[in-house]
């Protein structure tokens, strides 16, 4: 440990945590804010309708976005600011997924105006101070302390209105933040230990929500999970595993959760011979010698879909996505990108063979 | 997990970690204010004079103050307030242990203006929102967001003016935040695995440092460890361990790290066998079957005085402690606290008895 150094930095949040508890913890962040939340502008999509309708009960609404479109084109994000500022709301409550905080993102970006956040998903978006926007088809994001959430308020009965199957592999996902963020850019042994924590909690709940869909306990670890996930991977950055799915994503238009889920275990094949300290971490939480095999098969038990082909991507696809994936890798990534290696690694990916 | 329910505040802060590190990284965490930290205020006591000549070099310093005394008695507060109008300092800069930090909060309490933490012990106090002085012998504590410091700037090497005896006490206390924050009140997995983090930094670190009390590697460990457990015992709050050390040091003047460290082997015995998660953590951080014992032969095998009566608490205090320990001690508990266990507890800890 001789030589410890790091830059941290922590995001100040509040995480009110309940199973059913929604529309009371609303309630609770909105009190904690003072005077300052008595006119709530709401946005939420039809289908978290029933938990609006109930958090219209217990707090003040002024207005209500249900039209939430992915991406949050520009022409909508114009449009939710200007409602906030006609309605005169004093804060924001987002209740969805990425697109719904999304969208309060710009709201407190441009008028800086106090989010609760009530993710639907496990994709972590809350609990970071970035936004995005789309605009002429380009996204183009930035990071705001304004836009953070104040307060996230999590509860493991809304992420039911996901199928299953989107279920574990936005749990995927969530693994994929805390696994990358252990060789990203800004790695520390704050935002690892976090991530450590993530994965010891992500991996069990994963597999039993695998098991029984049902099971809320096994919801409540895999949300508590992903948001420990989503916060290192906040501090630490995107690592490689983020730069090939986004070119990926990008060029192909393929399911964000699955081609992370897929991509995952070539990656961690790549970095784990370089990477010790960061194998280690993976394979105590996954409880497997090998942290990529693990991956693979943690993927393969719970159902999800298995290679790149099969998600739609062209075989010609491989060797088109090499060059912007080396342009993107990270110079800290354990295992220098080459032009041999990760062309090795998508021809795996992309045919779903056995990552070791 | 079923049922996990908890309303966690994780207070923002940037976190500068590096040996020999500390002058650069103040200019950093200044630069990182942009214009807002050009008229330094700078509170460091004789003993950080090297370190805070330092830091003069570095950035703009338009008065000092190195009158520092215990437990910020409201007289030097309030001179304190006034040096900062009068000198025009928009930014504060604390070097040394809980009294420099202690007095830097109180300007940014009433003037809001920011800090910037160089511990150089391993007390924690940078790490919370609590700021504390003393009126008429009266300690008077408050919590409020304007005092928690901005950037927090650890460099291993300035702990090195602790004598290695007050170091590794220094250390222990850090522990007694880690363990004690299990069973506070507002105990929750967020905070409880930092303590444990915490935990795993600080036992080997300590070890380590109680071998050599040059090794810097070890330091290093420890300040983290003790950043980790400062953290998650101010989100935590203070659980009976705390409330016990409060009233012996308020009746006896008692050593504080030394009370900390002789008491909380005692406390983890009384609570241990209720407390089956967080005995599990902390055997398991010390590698040792039984907490309370592991925590015994820890203070012990690091040559910290044993037992309260050499501390120099009179024998007649036990019976009188436990009246307003009774009344201090939170209903959390795992075991509640009764006239006959806390009377044994004072007991044992009083005469350095084995715990168990």
């Amino acid at each position: 440990m001789t030589g410890m150094r790091f830059d941290h930095t922590t995001l100040g949040q509040r995480i009110l945590f309940g199973s059913g508890q929604a529309a009371d913890n609303v309630r609770l962040a909105a009190e904690g804010f003072g005077a300052g939340a008595s006119r709530i502008l709401l946005i939420a999509d039809a289908f978290a309708a029933e938990i609006a309708d109930a958090v219209v009960g217990k707090v003040a609404v002024v207005a209500r976005i249900s039209d939430i479109v992915q991406h949050v084109p520009a022409g909508n994000a114009r449009a939710a600011v200007s409602v906030a500022t006609e309605s005169g709301a004093d804060a924001v409550v987002s209740i969805g997924g990425g697109s719904a905080v999304g969208l309060a993102k710009i709201i407190a970006r441009d008028l800086h105006l106090p989010v609760i956040a009530v993710p639907t998903t496990f994709a972590g978006s809350e609990a970071t101070d970035v936004w995005g926007q789309t605009e002429n088809n380009r996204k183009v994001t930035g990071s705001d302390p304004h836009v953070l959430p104040k307060v996230v308020v999590y509860d493991a009965t809304l992420s039911r209105s996901l199928p299953g199957q989107l279920a574990v592999a936005s749990g995927l996902n969530a693994v994929a933040h805390a696994v990358d963020g252990f060789w990203a850019p800004r790695a520390d042994p704050i935002n690892k230990a976090l991530g450590t924590e993530g994965l010891r909690a992500l991996i069990p709940g994963l597999r039993a929500l695998g098991a029984d869909p049902d099971d809320l306990a096994a919801r409540e670890q895999t949300l508590y999970g992903a948001y420990l996930a989503a916060v290192a991977f906040a501090s630490a950055g995107s690592g490689l595993h983020h730069k090939i799915c986004h070119v990926l994503g990008g060029a192909y238009g393929l399911s964000h959760s699955e081609t992370h889920a897929i991509v995952l275990a070539y990656v961690t094949a790549l970095n784990a011979p370089a990477a010790a300290d960061a194998a280690q971490r993976i394979s105590q939480a996954l409880g497997k010698p090998d942290p990529a095999t693990g991956l693979f098969e943690l993927r393969r038990d719970l159902g999800v879909v298995g290679s790149l082909a099969e998600l739609g991507m062209p075989e010609s696809g491989i060797d088109d996505a090499v060059a912007p994936i080396l342009a993107a890798a990270p110079v800290s990534n354990p295992v220098p990108a080459t032009e041999e290696n990760i062309t090795a690694l998508l021809r795996k990916a992309w045919a779903g063979e056995d990552p070791t």
